[in-house]
């Protein structure tokens, strides 16, 4: 059975995007931190077309995110560039450059409907404008067996998480405080649908909480 | 030197009670689950007279928790009651029966003043209206060289976290969604002054995050 496994970052207070989001800073203020823990890893660094890094008992959390994946679902708000309706002069392509690191479909949640976006290294974006039930069955589909990585954002994932979708839950625990932003958990409800801990691990940098069903 | 010594149970989305909190259900809908995992502790049912009781990882998180403590600091909401002025003719003694089970002294933090509450077993409840740095300077008297603890609750905690004053943070993060009620780091600011992840210890139950400085 097709997993929605989902992953995401987030600060000891909760947040998982800082104050004042912008293009400029999709982050927002201090958002940057919350992914520290990641970028400096030679496995991130190598999925990113880079050389070096470090290696400790995060990688094999990064590793094991990445296995037996065949699609990410994301929000419009992460997938980014703009609110509202898609600027058809300029269109946005997402922050990942010309070949972005998914190098499988990813689908879309947005209001606002629009072509699917093919890009180099085996990346499609398909716009999904008929909510999250929706996103996963395509998303499913085009995982072929494989299992789906709910990326984020804040609202995606609480949608997905009030629903009762998520199958297992990987949370990157950032011992900062944002002190403001976007919180995971708003508008998630009071239910984690036999979400259960299955595993720790604890660094000095991140504290990663799996959840999973028993 | 006498050390500020929080320790609190989280939910996973960062509240410290649920919400409706009441004289009837002073931690709000679901809050009772926050302490499921201290009230079936050998160690927390010796401490309140009671047999039995589990041995488990968090036993020893607990038993820390109480070494080298001279004194207690709460918040008026913690110590409880109802809100405004004391009532003078029925007046609030706390929530924890004839023989609390502090045996030393506590201070409350209120806006209101009021004479000091002496009870069995060694506690004294004090009652401080000017301030946070007061209420620290006196429980480091009453201590004698030993650690002050910061019992909550939310407010309470946020203050001295914001104003820099907490030594060590132990921080029970309970696996469970409360939906509303208060929130732990609201109004904390976003600057841990220095606190770095110390020890995590892990349970199905509850994960314990130990914060300290280096």
């Amino acid at each position: 059975m097709s997993k929605l496994r989902m992953k995401i970052s987030m600060s000891l207070d909760g947040f998982v995007a800082g104050p004042n989001q912008s293009l400029e800073g999709p982050l927002g203020i201090g958002g940057e931190r919350l992914h520290e823990w990641v970028v400096g890893l030679a496995a991130w660094r190598e999925q990113h077309g880079l050389e070096g890094g470090k290696v400790n008992a995060s990688s094999a959390v990064m590793e094991e995110s990445l296995v037996n994946i065949g699609a990410t679902i994301m929000g419009r708000n992460m997938f980014g560039g703009h609110p509202g309706p898609w600027d058809r002069a300029r269109p946005w392509t997402g922050w990942w450059g010309d070949n972005p690191p998914f190098h499988h479909p990813v689908f879309v949640l947005t209001h606002y409907p629009r072509e699917p976006l093919k890009v180099q290294g085996g990346t499609t974006f398909t716009f999904v404008t008929d909510g999250i039930e929706s996103a996963l069955e395509q998303a499913r589909r085009a995982a072929r067996g494989k299992d789906v990585t709910l990326a984020g954002g804040a609202s995606a994932c609480s949608q997905y998480l009030k629903a009762g979708l998520v199958d297992e839950m990987e949370i990157s625990l950032v011992p900062i405080l944002l002190g403001g932003g976007e919180r995971l958990f708003e508008g998630a409800g009071d239910d984690l649908h036999g979400l259960r801990p299955a595993r720790t691990v604890a660094t000095a940098e991140v504290t990663h909480l799996k959840f999973a069903r028993p």
